[in-house]
């Protein structure tokens, strides 16, 4: 094995961390792959001048995270894990032959190395997902509190119904009255107008009035922000990223082969200090950075009016273009009223932020529509790529939704929304409080959105948390997966979503996580300590 | 100038048109562009060694199809064009500082240059109709030849509006009786369940039945054809490609920078004859192979069903892999019934082709549903790329779809649209059988479909053709958007729609095109005779 391993006895990372981290790393990179053998406890601590311990410490916590497997005498190996899928997704196709479930497709193999089902990062968590329930064995009393989702059991879906029943009704008599049914043809890319300019309004609760020309229906933020990559950057673009990120953003710029310039997140978003710090070096720096202002995820936060006006001026002083992903701004939780901040895009006087508005969380994720905001000559590029990827947008989708959202009853479910969210994350809150108290666990309160951020007691793994807690039938998603850099030390975290719950399953969520951790903490967890300088992020 | 023009006597296409060719080459290749000068005619041809007269005509057919333009005296300059929107399109992302439209985004200046207006083969046709209706100066009164388009007129609004109604109905039943709106929750990425065991039974109708996980929906062909060019292919990786092409198939291989290798097409569709030659040569071949065997785009033709069976076994002998792209096989035009030929899937023992189907044009092209139908271990692929770049597809879009193909009046309707598009074919064959007797015309006749493909007499220019058409209120599409190569020499060729047309409108539109093509034969055409060695292509 000719991988070098460097260990600092200098840092406060201990010596068997390290080394875990630094195969870890070996994993990603593809140095190392599935099926490899590890050398021998011995052998490599010799190699190294390090104590046997030191070794097998470091052998034992992958163990437990899954990466490597074996027995006694007869070797350890390299197991498939999300690791070894993220070094396959990076190799470039069809470098690897790669075997097929199926005899017919024997001929494929070597074909299908492109994407793999632990790619992505949405991939890695339904494999964790897939996981905890074999651990577990029983999907009705197993408790998600890793989803991400909102309640859609709090849909009413005979409104829908009539929204659907009127858009066709009101499509019909559109082509009657214009004796055209001119409208079902093949139109502007941008969409359907009668939604366009609905919205031009619906956006002046978050403080911005595009026009009609300055929308395009996509399918939610996961197309918007495919298609912002894809026209905008080039692979090997650095772009900035929220740290921790949302997922399916680090997947949309991972699979672009952009290079990601973390800056950490605090209670307030984007620390705009850092990212100030990184603006006024010299070195080449991106011009694109990505941000989730309200609700982010994992961690719930919501940037503080001051800090977005502050961060669209630096985007203009450092010229920088700015992408808003908002999925749930409406879902905003004041004290006061409801009164949700207003979008980085009411700050832009120079048409710096591209507003990513997905309906998908706040109406039901199936429904698939959203859309983009943009200033008209980037907007026009962003259409150019929707119409060669996919086309326009559905013109009857739109009107259903455009019905839904323009129904007066659309204020009152808002409200409704709102207060039923708020009263779960305060009984997450509660109960955190209650169950976790002398754990030396701490958590984000989140304005807005559907998750919390939280921070374990630094001394535990996260993979170890979410595999023990599998074993009591609670489900968690590790605060790894939104870590832009793998393998990168950082205050072990869980995210966990409050918004799909009762008060009375939150409750016997957070009972299980709670036996969980004091077992880890007291049963003999992973061993010592581990630096945790900052709240959510090792800067 | 440094560029080298390489003149060669001995072949049958003259000089002055391998000069233009030449040019236009280099235009594309971005080493001449916007706003340069060309040499005058005098001294080019001096280092050329021809005459000033094989120069001159090459500036004439340049300038006449708008690549070239400049006054006597004042000099000659490249203009903006398709081909210098090509070449911008090619260029990595940033390498050219380009003006924007507005002053406020000055900023932008060096950002903008990933796709421009007229980048993509749409956006050129979209470039070429507006230019047209410049010419004219009367929207209401051009003829469209050039669309590709269904008439949306001949749809059952009324219908559809009770699918609408329907299906939002259905959706709110079965959420009350199974007490739980987890329909409207993220799940499987593939799409409706419904639909897709409702679509295993529609496909029987081309012989083959998938079963619903073998089905992945989309929002139609252009997303179904993307996700498989970016999971399947890397940049440079070779595909073979129908000559002429499906323009939107080819803005999709170029977007991706994959290398077509082009099989030209004859009535039959597909020369196998011509591909099996490059698969027996021993040097690296593409093994991804893009067809549309029934109403190919622009030709109109329609695969034999043993060609079809042939194609497959190729496939299979050689390890290819087959895109089936099907939009409209409901609608072929049978003398003896309504029985469409059977699918290549049909004969796929191997799990080889991966089916396209788009429901868009049959239904209407505003409706965005569709779906791909591969063996499992592919599709777990391509739903990994769907589930990264965009996660499903509308489950009330389905709903809504399935209510409207699972009625029986659907099956009338296929029939009403076939006997109706029969005979706007039949009108247009008889019209140009009229019309344009004498003159060198041939076409072709689609058994399917929406369009077919008139060669031009070869000693006329197709993009004079187009703009002296325009002079007459007639809008064509040339031959030349359809072809892989740009520049190299072909039959010139437009491909005419006949779908969306009255007898009457086609009528009109067959005068003006033969008054058009009369014109340019006798008041003084492009000059001499070229080359037109095969059906469709210079093989």
């Amino acid at each position: 094995m000719s991988i070098t391993f460097s260990l600092d006895k200098s840092t406060r990372t201990l010596l068997y961390q390290q080394l875990a981290e630094q195969i870890k790393s070996a994993i990603v990179r593809g140095e190392l792959t599935e099926g490899m053998q590890l050398p021998p406890v011995r052998r490599l601590a010799a190699e190294l001048g390090v104590s046997t311990t030191t070794v097998a410490q470091a052998y034992d916590l992958l163990a437990t995270e899954g990466v490597i497997g074996g027995h006694v005498g007869r070797g350890t190996y390299i197991l498939s894990s999300p690791l070894t899928a993220l070094a396959r997704a990076r190799a470039p196709f069809g470098g690897e032959a790669q075997a097929t479930t199926s005899q017919r497709l024997d001929w494929a193999a070597g074909w299908l190395g492109g994407l793999s089902p632990q790619a992505s990062r949405a991939g890695q968590l339904q494999w964790l997902t897939q996981r905890a329930l074999e651990r577990w064995g029983d999907p009705a009393t197993i408790l998600n509190l890793s989803s991400g989702y909102p309640d859609v059991s709090l849909f009413p879906i005979e409104r829908w119904e009539r929204s659907m029943a009127r858009a066709g009704r009101l499509l019909a008599e559109e082509a009657r009255q214009a004796s055209s049914l001119q409208v079902l043809q093949y139109g502007s890319t941008l969409g359907d107008e009668a939604l366009r300019s609905y919205l031009c309004q619906y956006f002046t609760r978050f403080g911005f009035q595009p026009e009609p020309r300055e929308i395009l229906l996509t399918s939610g933020n996961q197309q918007g922000l495919d298609l912002v990559a894809r026209v905008l950057l080039s692979p090997g673009d650095p772009v900035f990223i929220e740290e921790p990120a949302y997922l399916a953003a680090l997947d949309i710029f991972e699979q672009q082969r952009a290079a990601c310039h973390p800056i950490p997140v605090d209670e307030e978003g984007l620390r705009l200090d850092l990212l100030e710090q990184v603006l006024e070096a010299p070195a080449a720096r991106p011009r694109l950075l990505c941000v989730v202002p309200t609700a982010h995820s994992p961690t719930g936060a919501t940037m503080s009016c001051e800090r977005r006006r502050r961060l669209v001026e630096l985007a203009c002083r450092y010229n920088l273009l700015i992408v808003e992903d908002d999925y749930c701004s409406e879902l905003f939780y004041s004290e006061t009223g409801c009164e949700p901040p207003p979008a980085l895009r009411s700050f832009d006087r120079e048409g710096r932020v591209i507003y990513l508005k997905s309906f998908n969380k706040l109406i039901f994720p199936t429904l698939r529509l959203g859309c983009i905001v943009a200033a008209a000559p980037i907007l026009a590029r962003l259409v150019e790529g929707k119409q060669a990827f996919a086309r326009g947008t559905s013109l009857p989708l739109a009107r259903a939704l455009l019905e839904h959202l323009s129904d007066p009853a659309f204020e009152e479910e808002l409200c409704f929304y709102r207060q039923e969210y708020r009263r779960r994350r305060d009984a997450l809150l509660n109960l955190l409080e209650e169950e976790l108290a002398g754990l030396e666990c701490r958590w984000t309160v989140p304005m807005a959105g559907f998750n919390l951020l939280l921070l374990l007691p630094p001394q535990l793994q996260e993979y170890e948390v979410v595999e023990k807690a599998a074993d009591r039938g609670l489900l968690l998603v590790p605060g790894q997966l939104f870590r832009v850099e793998n393998g990168q030390p950082h205050c072990p975290s869980v995210r966990l979503t409050f918004a799909d719950k009762s008060p009375e399953q939150l409750r016997e969520g957070v009972k299980r996580l709670s036996s969980t951790l004091r077992a880890l903490l007291h049963g003999g967890g992973s061993g010592q300590g581990r630096a945790s300088p900052d709240l959510f992020t090792a800067v």
